[in-house]
């Protein structure tokens, strides 16, 4: 074939791609949704004493007198589809990030919320409290704009700026990595593992008997979520910021370059709850286990150590907690946000073969 | 009959009302959703001069130099129903909300979100750069929990504090007021109009032509983002807050016990624009014509008064801009949150009705 001819036909074949939407979406089947909405749930109430008086009223300055805030609740959006499956999944987010964690990755492609709508589970997610749709915060904060994306580009194991790491399941294109730094969004007050729990188990008091899905900082209150609240029937933790222990049973902190990672200690009646339910953790690639100078391998480097020793605490303990570690099962290249990596749908489906093994489906 | 037969009668009919889900829910149908997701749009960069060096982290502390900062862009969720009517439906909340003001409403009903997919429009939520999901801001802001919400209340015309308009079209129960409260969400920079109407124009860009439907606050910048870009085919505004006047027609500013209220000068070839397409407004009850010390009805005979005045520059220069006060047509009750009242249904059909007849549906 002359060179022409070869350009013509590989013109034609990628064109032949574009327009067939090849490999962007995977949404050629139609959401039947039963039911879909938002609430708020949980929360404080600050009332100020003395009587409300209208006439204060002056140019919308400040007259708290007698009046209400509402705060420190979460925000939930939620689907239910069409023949659910009995138990809905809840979804807590991490640090930094919002409910957009579960929905379209950074790249348009379908997120955790489409992905298992499409197999049948009602979805639950959260904006926790002092977060994106849940900002009235009982605290204060002063917000600045401060540049940090380097930092967590590095953090969250997409590479060491401004290189990816090598095989990364991170779309490499610049309006994706732009797309990502943009689904980030601030605390409207500081994060507090009390509030946040309180008002998941406040949710889980609202859908009765779900799983809870949690990530990174989404960890610790999801497990502390699993204690206060019996509802919760199974924790799927991606990468898990920190974890309990009984009390007496607390490990020696464990010292890395991004900080020094110490569990949170309960009561033995209180982890032992956690003992009663199915709990999987994942983690992804580029976590070596020996001591670095990479931000984001120490970070995880840390937070896996104490995540399998948290393991081998609940198991000890008589519960059935597993530990993935996904490149020991021959899947490479994962960031800290498995959930919307280039293999997310794999992701998923490890996750329905657990569900599917525990009887959760 | 005996008072222990009546009573038991009284709980039998309370039980089947319970159990048969009456009134509560109008979603009897099953939502089909060709694809749903959510992304961000527009927004600016802020790029930190110097190198990014990795070894000056130190636990998580502020180290900006060479460092990015992506904020200023909206947050967008969108559905796009099987069949779609070709015009989406893009809405652009008010002061102190978010995309929730479109979603659920405070006593458990459909909003608009749901009621025009069901009438087969696609819709397109936003959250504006510097509220809820779009939280990263360019801009320092400072939060703290200010009571507030009895002020909200009036200034919503739901009634003057703490009894309730008379015949007004929101729900009395305790629970409905507080899930109301729940759903504001602060600024995390100050409000700004340009900013607004930059990333509004930037989803115009991305959804092709569509028809824009503000509230409040969102008003101003809706009518500037029709200005800015061609692809909005149509505004329909439920009570705006501001308005734009062609250069040498601003009216005198007008006065009311919650401030003074002026329109914004654009250029006359700017303002033209907007009487190339249908516009409508709507505004709801509890707004006199005379002065009074009601914080509502001031706040909202003075927008209502030059919003007479907007509609008849617009006409004035060949538009088709008409005003909607809805006592005046015989409905009653409505509050500032039209869109999501008691008798938010029949709202929705006078919108469905007036796009019917301008041909967008």
């Amino acid at each position: 074939m002359r060179n022409q001819q070869k350009h013509a036909a590989m013109l034609a074949i990628t064109m032949l791609l574009v327009l067939s939407g090849c490999c962007r979406k995977d949404h050629n089947e139609l959401l039947v949704i039963k039911e879909q909405g938002s609430f708020t749930v949980g929360g404080t109430v600050i009332q100020n004493s003395g009587s409300y008086d209208a006439t204060q009223f002056d140019n919308f300055k400040p007259y708290p007198e007698g009046q209400t805030y509402h705060g420190d609740h979460a925000y939930v959006f939620y689907q239910i589809p069409d023949h659910a499956r009995p138990l809905p999944l809840v979804f807590l987010h991490g640090a930094g990030q919002s409910s957009k964690t579960w929905e379209t990755t950074a790249d348009g492609r379908e997120g955790f919320q489409n992905i298992f709508l499409r197999k049948g589970f009602s979805t639950y997610l959260v904006d926790q409290p002092r977060r994106g749709k849940a900002g009235r915060s009982t605290g204060t904060s002063t917000l600045e704009p401060i540049a940090d994306e380097q930092m967590w580009y590095e953090i969250f194991r997409i590479g060491i700026w401004p290189n990816y790491h090598q095989g990364v399941q991170f779309p490499k294109d610049k309006e994706s990595l732009e797309n990502f730094f943009r689904q980030m969004t601030p605390n409207t007050g500081a994060f507090d593992q009390e509030v946040v729990s309180n008002s998941m188990s406040a949710l889980f008091d609202k859908t009765g008997p779900g799983i809870l899905i949690t990530h990174s900082q989404g960890g610790l209150p999801g497990w502390i979520t699993g204690i206060k609240n019996q509802h919760v029937k199974a924790i799927v933790a991606y990468e898990p910021g920190s974890y309990p222990f009984p009390e007496g049973e607390l490990p020696e902190p464990i010292s890395g370059r991004t900080g020094v990672l110490s569990g949170v200690e309960v009561s033995t009646d209180d982890f032992m709850k956690l003992t009663q339910i199915p709990i999987v953790m994942y983690f992804g690639d580029y976590i070596p286990e020996e001591v670095t100078h990479e931000l984001g391998a120490e970070n995880w480097r840390t937070r896996l150590t104490l995540g399998r020793l948290f393991v081998e605490a609940v198991n000890r303990h008589g519960g059935d907690a597993t530990l993935v570690e996904l490149p020991k099962i021959g899947i490479y290249g994962n960031t800290h946000f498995l959930m919307s990596d280039l293999n997310n749908i794999e992701i998923a489906d490890l996750l329905s073969a657990w569900m599917k093994e525990k009887r959760l489906d």
